[in-house]
């Protein structure tokens, strides 16, 4: 497998992906992978890696610039909301990595698609309601309410939502008002999958309660959900 | 593959079932599949049959008696009505069916799951509720209100819901009080999934309209939810 950093831009922004990939000949579908309030860390670029070896050319984007971290929740709060505040400047750092990835030369930009964890879950939303040209979006534990509503027709992606049914940043009336919202856009392809037991942060198995007493490590939940992923993509990248 | 009739009784009523089961050796895990308020009918059998090729005993409960047929709305709102008013009746036949599939001799009587599609996903979840000896129960497109809640602790089965978010059957509101019975309960294992686009009867592909307008075959959601149920079979029936 190679992986390496991918230096992009965004207007002002210097942003530092992380690119993995096996060695099978030919363009492959490309898989971006949008990282928690934490930044691009470890965690995101493992699963990048695991996308690499699924064949799939993963890109885990930065879309905090400088490959920034949020070290407590007081710097997540800062880095996420200056995103969160500014919805359009927040599409436009997922279309850039978006764009990374499409020109590689190992990626078939026809068949491209992007999962997000926690901030990154909105990411990946905010890019299907933007109308980009992904085939899938998948959300884990992702925040599902937005400034910028999808408008009737313009989401191409089929989307998949993987979320806790105790996660208090998307509780059962954000997971109802999005699912209104998935209805009056006429979203062609969209389906939501609730875990029960499960709070916020399920995938990451860092997170143990002690930064964010309401974000626990579900492993259930995350071998569930990946699994899910990988059946829509099955379905849509091959 | 082998089948044959099961006949089998329940207080005074006579049910005849239809049990499919391949050639491989051992005691195997075993399936009951619960019918729509059709009756059990081709549809159901066609789903024991695909069981039984993925190595399950399985065994299509007749809830009605006599195999007994809804050939209009009307006969199946006098078949279910019957038993939805007396759920305690409902959850014996259900029983009944289980006692039937578990004292087979192909059968491990530890490991049984239970599916159930329209009328059948209400059978399910209320053998769940009652706590009957299943490692799972799969709703299809099942009505998930019950006039006997789940008390705590009682539910031993993992949970799984598919259902439609347009399945005017199961609306919104009754899939939020189902999640709040199952939270309430402390179930240990449950999810919901939530298909969009998608009606009552998704499964059926004789579900086209004419009978129901709101009961249509969803050739997507019917393959997602079938490959979500073996997942669940291949954690807790292995």
């Amino acid at each position: 497998m190679q992986t390496r950093d991918v230096d992009y831009r965004c207007e002002e922004a210097n942003l530092r992906g992380y690119l993995a990939y096996g060695n099978a000949a030919g363009p492959r579908p490309g898989v971006l992978v949008f990282h928690e309030g934490l930044g691009l860390n470890e965690f995101a670029m493992e699963r990048a890696r695991r996308l690499a070896e699924l064949g799939y050319v993963a890109l885990a984007a930065d879309m905090f610039g400088a490959r920034r971290q949020g070290k407590n929740l007081q710097e997540i709060a800062t880095l996420v909301g200056g995103l969160r505040a500014e919805p359009e400047k927040l599409r436009a750092r997922g279309r850039a990595a978006l764009a990374t990835l499409a020109a590689l030369p190992q990626v078939d930009a026809d068949r491209c698609a992007a999962i997000g964890f926690c901030f990154g879950g909105s990411v990946v939303l905010e890019l299907a309601r933007a109308g980009a040209d992904l085939k899938a979006v998948v959300s884990f534990h992702g925040v599902l309410a937005t400034k910028l509503p999808a408008q009737s027709g313009q989401v191409k992606a089929s989307v998949l939502v993987c979320t806790g049914t105790e996660d208090p940043l998307a509780p059962p009336d954000q997971v109802a008002a999005f699912e209104d919202e998935m209805r009056a856009a006429a979203v062609a392809d969209w389906q939501v999958i609730s875990y029960g037991n499960t709070l916020h942060g399920f995938t990451n198995p860092a997170a143990d309660g002690s930064m964010m007493r309401t974000a626990l490590y579900n492993e259930q939940a995350d071998r569930r959900s990946w699994a899910s992923m990988q059946s829509l993509f099955d379905e849509v990248l091959t």
